[in-house]
């Protein structure tokens, strides 16, 4: 039996959410939020609710489905199995959500420096390389760091139409080609891509490329539960079974039809009473835990790509959504909390921290001559961090800066997996109350046009007319 | 001779400004910026210069000094090529912006990877770690990763009461003990702290460790020239004779009375009018250049702790500051390029190029059966990047969203040097524009005697009384 199997350890992994510092009181009435804004919503929430259920049933929101897929975890599995003796490093072609998603799992759950530990100690599992970046150094001082020979590349692309992606393709194609060894070409690379449409399926077909499939799903920041973040997990070695879990517990509970016994509800609820009724700008994601940084990063994007839209379902202007923001707490904690603390900044802050940390550090005695240090003998780095949380939220309180608090009781898969799935649905359902589509992406095709025209794609030059008065440069404004 | 001792090579080494997409027109009247606003602040400008040189001359502004030090120089020399031989990893131990001075100087002149390269590819130089955060399980995991015997600590704190920091120490220290090896622990150490004052002088006095510096600086985020950033950067091979003859020569151009042949006037006057008059919320800071990441969340951090100020000179409420939003572009251009797009909010963006990246790589022909991609070969993975970050430029200018671009020539000590110079005298001088003191650091104090207060320390027994109301939790509102 697996541990998330048995009902006491998966109820002793719950995730937390504590919202008392989101309400008013203890807030100041007007900053907080009341139990009676919580009812008025709660009608709407139900009726958001249903629908998601139906459309959940016809197939329409992939991203609540993914986890229930226990074929697509054995087939990861199986090729993981059938490359891991030869491939050193694992390097992820991807943009946006689809980088950030391989990431965030990396760093939660594997340990900080992984790819600095030997092979051993990465129990033979590669070492995982994320090429985001389109930086010309950036990418050349990769590609002579990994042995090609060993290296096997996923590449990431719905529509295959991302520059970035398709020119990091074909560079390494090329190398690949040159790269002498005694494997084919398409061994190295691995595909991930929609199942039907577009350039790099054709690639799986004609080449005989390794191909999984990318749901119906909206960008790439909704797809870190499906291969596109299970592959990289599974070759790193991380346990994908039980993240999937994970995100399955979090869905039973998310079902719940009380807002205060469903935690996306209720984070969504919040967070728009927050944010879109009280105009707040900034949405602060803010863990006290190293290892969930990368998953910062990934939830900002959701959020703000998600929620940051110019018209309602009905085409009104609304001009929705927050500015993203990921900071780490206790290191961040201080240039944070000051723009709401002293500048006139207001934001929603959530909060991510443990219940236990896997290591405990005391603190030792300080001893002769640095007396004054002995206070913190006694303690724990432990203690120390965890205090550090608690002053920064009562101090952003105090001032009418309302935060959520998410309490993970360990950082492990099955936490990990309840933590995404959580976000993924609060997102949605924040778009819902604020009658928008939250799995559109407006926006988005224009300032891709441009960047092609101004490549001197074909068929894009006329697009370039529509910014003359903005390309005309004076020198007098150039020191 | 050194290549910035040649008078030609450093011109052709110059840091560009260009303020062109700041301008109104091209951008909207009340959305740009006049020629006629910023004239109409060129009085002030001069009055607030001449009262910096006075400053200056009085030794009241020490980060302005701090690159006229060959003295220091060659003492940071000296200790690296003492202990180079014996040690295999740096550990900055430190928080706020002496940590992201450190990092941002080795992300921005060492290869991405240098960690991973062998010791003969870092030509003998340690590997550097920057142990910022007080997460237990990242500390553990580094403290278990490194060689103790190996491995070389610097602590740095002024005023030696961050316990974050001295915690991290007492946990070092005591490991040291215990580790084996022929050297003593002494020597595993070196301390950067108040040059007479403080507990850590004591320990460089009495237990004959190291001691470099701290000059009287606010905080750490103007730090980044002195000791605190010199040692490390020396350490892992920056030259820093070069990164200081950069800061000088931008010394030098920022002593010009002229606003538009003053780099560091423009910028702060640009930001004043942007962000002070037309109350801009957010400052983004983009560098398209992977290398500059570490720099954007250096300038981040020193841009909030020294504007984000709820009253100026005069003790009046005036709430300044902005959120500080670091993001990669092309990597993150479209989450956030979103609020300011389609949602409300609005930021100024400083966005950072180069003109020349160190590699060329080609796209290579897609060749059949993909022919839609060969519109993307022909040209590099240097045209694509240049051309999204125009592309970005120009749809935010279009909807009145202002952007300052700073191009350096290429991406070296000498350029860094200028970028980082800039970026320090830029903020001073908003500050001053702002009638506030951007040296001080208000609003700090609170939040560490809490943090104190929670963990038990005597004497602070009583300062928790006044977060009783915060502190009591309902059960209810946690789920």
């Amino acid at each position: 039996m697996k541990r998330w199997q048995d009902p006491s350890w998966a109820e002793e992994m719950k995730l937390e959410l504590d919202a008392n510092l989101m309400m008013a009181p203890p807030l100041a009435p007007g900053a907080g939020i009341s139990s009676a804004d919580l009812d008025r919503l709660s009608p709407r929430l139900t009726a958001i609710q249903q629908k998601l259920e139906s459309d959940r049933e016809a197939g329409r929101l992939p991203f609540l489905t993914v986890p229930y897929q226990p074929g697509l975890v054995q087939e990861i599995k199986k090729y993981v199995r059938g490359v891991k003796g030869w491939v050193e490093n694992f390097v992820v072609l991807g943009s946006g959500g689809s980088a950030l998603g391989a990431r965030a799992l990396q760093t939660a759950l594997n340990p900080p420096s992984f790819n600095l530990l030997s092979r051993t100690m990465r129990k033979g599992f590669p070492r995982l390389f994320v090429a985001e970046s389109i930086d010309p150094d950036g990418f050349q001082a990769l590609l002579e760091l990994v042995d090609l020979r060993k290296t096997l590349f996923q590449v990431i692309s719905k529509s295959a139409g991302t520059a970035g992606t398709i020119s990091q393709y074909l560079i390494v194609r090329d190398l690949l080609k040159r790269r002498g060894g005694n494997r084919k070409e398409s061994e190295h690379l691995v595909v991930t891509t929609d199942p039907e449409a577009g350039n790099l399926r054709k690639i799986i077909r004609g080449d005989g490329v390794a191909g999984f499939e990318i749901p119906p799903l909206p960008g790439g920041r909704f797809s870190i539960l499906s291969a596109v973040g299970l592959l990289p997990a599974a070759m790193v070695g991380i346990d994908i079974e039980e993240l999937l879990a994970g995100a399955r517990d979090m869905d039973r509970r998310c079902r719940d039809k009380s807002l205060w016994k469903n935690p996306a509800a209720l984070g969504a609820a919040l967070a728009f009473l927050a944010c879109g009724e009280k105009k707040r700008t900034i949405r602060v994601f803010m863990p006290y835990v190293d290892a969930l940084s990368g998953i910062g990063d990934w939830f900002a994007r959701l959020w703000v790509e998600s929620l940051g839209q110019r018209v309602d379902r009905q085409g009104r202007e609304i001009r929705t959504g927050q500015t993203p923001v990921c900071a780490l707490g206790a290191a961040n904690q201080r240039s944070q909390s000051r723009p709401p603390l002293e500048g006139p900044a207001d934001g929603l802050f959530t909060f991510v921290g443990v219940k236990a940390y896997g290591a405990t550090l005391p603190i030792p005695a300080a001893g002769p001559p640095i007396e004054a240090w002995n206070d913190l003998s006694g303690h724990s780095l432990n203690e120390l961090i965890q205090s550090e949380l608690q002053a920064t939220r009562l101090t952003l309180a105090r001032v009418g800066r309302p935060s959520l608090l998410i309490t993970l009781p360990r950082v492990n898969p099955f936490t990990v997996g309840q933590l995404l799935f959580l976000l993924e649905l609060e997102t949605y359902l924040c778009g819902q109350l604020l009658e928008i589509n939250p799995l559109e992406q407006p926006g988005v095709e224009e300032g891709k046009n441009l960047a092609y025209a101004l490549l001197g794609r074909k068929g894009y030059e006329n697009s370039i007319q529509d910014w003359e008065p903005f390309l005309k440069t004076e020198s007098r404004f150039i020191i």
